[in-house]
């Protein structure tokens, strides 16, 4: 299998190469593609040396398996479309094409079926969006959603690296500030994204818009506010649940919980620390409501299971492996 | 006016101390007392040095003006009762006696008509439920509230100064838990209080139960998640409101906290390191769902607005001062 990662030295590039390896993806060429900036660099693919090429409009028309795009949304429309004519499978991780009707947004436990036979560019989901609706694609199905009601606590890494260095510069007594609007050391900031007119950040807009699309249900009511918070890996969510039909008890929430891929139960609090580097969903805190209300605490990796595992997993769903 | 203050040395009492300075209240005579750990401790009032004297039965005993408790719930309960036994008007920041149907659970600038000619204990209610209502109380009398759902990102402060020698000694690479059930350095924790056999937390049904009691409507529906976040001081809620009314549009919404005491309205995004000291309340990232549900963002600090400002407005509420 020939693979190319677009955005490769980045953070979830990084995490690409590693879920590549954890997973044993037969990949016999692996290709890593950066701005000029990284080129040059010495990445490790099983304990193998690849160097960091330039991303060209050259690379992208030679012939792979797969594309793994993670350098953010302009570099996606320029290059995907490219590599896209000229016969390549592109997993997507940037919101370019989130809500393209033509392009499939997909995670592989809900909606996999859409990856059949498909060529062509997939587009990834947002980190939050993941975590959240695998929590939920079984409970919808049973019960059917109304509302969801999600407080987020999302971790720096989501902004990249460089705002993890700010972060820490930060805490080691140097106050700058670049990526974020203020300080995130001991702050938190009730803004990702840009802010829009309506009142809603972008962030929250594409958890209202790909939760419908990827649930396949625009009768969703999405009611978002997503917060930067102080940690490395890890995003939180604060979820409140309204369901169409009663749900009767918890146990039956529980239940479907326990039944859904990739998702952990527990009765134990689970908190971003204890998640970092897992490819599943945590849940805690499960609690009832009335009959067609609940409320739970979500957390997982989001560079893993929010992007490159995600990513990772329509690979395979495509190649044939799961 | 007599003044004593029962925990003095805690967060909470050596900010009444604060606040009493900052409001200039006209105190003659202020004692301050604690447990045998801290007796002979000098604190600073009004540039004077006063010693911490041991809290005794026998010192309740003597004729204040206004005795302020912030010591916890246990010492409350058995001192606070000696004190008003004996004649004197205790306002008590624990969560003791807050849902005792006789004891009034104030925020002056609401419900301050309760304090007209009482003599006894009042209540000062949990901070995270303090800065809520005095966001919503003038809409709720407006449109009807029908339903809050909360997501707190609450300060380490609030857990007391133990607490945040705790969060430092981790940032300085000491992996010592105590106070806290799992680290808190770049971490959240989704628990405050004792987690109930229900699956909810004693810090979520105090918000649940005390606004209730505050706006005077048992049909509010309260969904709170309440959570840790590695923050000095301020802690900030996501709120998203249903009313029972109509509010039409955002701008009438806007209005009701503009006109709303000590709550301040910004366009602006406020942080909880923005509040730090302050006695306001912040609104921001106000928007509407539709016309009966908007979201926002409300950002107080936990320690003066939360605790010791409530309490001494209380105070000065019973004085005639305000």
């Amino acid at each position: 299998m020939k693979v190319g990662i677009v955005g490769a030295t980045g953070e979830v590039g990084r995490a690409m190469i590693k879920v590549l390896e954890d997973f044993q993806i037969p990949v016999k060429e692996l290709r890593l593609f950066a701005s000029k900036r990284s080129v040059g660099k010495i990445l490790i693919f099983n304990n193998t040396p690849i160097e960091v090429e330039l991303l060209t409009e050259q690379s992208m028309k030679e012939t792979f398996d797969f594309l793994l795009f993670s350098a953010g949304s302009t570099i996606s429309k320029t290059f995907a479309p490219i590599a896209a004519k000229h016969g390549n499978t592109v997993i997507d991780n940037s919101s370019a094409f989130r809500m393209d009707e033509n392009i499939p947004l997909v995670v592989p436990e809900i909606n996999g079926y859409l990856l059949k036979n498909y060529k062509g560019i997939i587009a990834n989901p947002n980190c939050s969006t993941i975590q959240m609706v695998l929590s939920l694609y079984k409970i919808h199905k049973e019960f059917g959603i109304d509302e969801i009601f999600v407080s987020t606590y999302q971790a720096v890494s989501g902004a990249g690296h460089k705002a993890i260095a700010e972060m820490e510069k930060q805490y080691s007594g140097k106050n700058e500030i670049a990526i974020f609007t203020k300080r995130i050391s001991h702050n938190v900031i009730p803004l990702i994204g840009k802010l829009r007119d309506d009142g809603f950040s972008e962030e929250e807009i594409k958890m209202i818009n790909e939760t419908r699309k990827i649930l396949e249900d625009s009768s969703i009511n999405v009611y978002p506010t997503t917060v930067r918070v102080p940690v490395y890996y890890g995003h939180s969510e604060s979820i409140v649940v309204k369901t169409k039909k009663s749900f009767r008890t918890i146990e039956n929430i529980k239940k479907l919980i326990q039944e859904s891929t990739n998702v952990v139960y527990s009765e134990e609090i689970i908190t971003p620390i204890d998640v970092a580097g897992s490819d599943y969903v945590f849940i805690s805190r499960l609690r009832k409501i009335d009959e067609k209300r609940f409320a739970f605490w979500n957390v997982a990796d989001n560079i893993r299971v929010g992007a490159a595992t995600n990513a990772v997993k329509i690979l395979m769903k495509l190649a044939g492996i799961i």
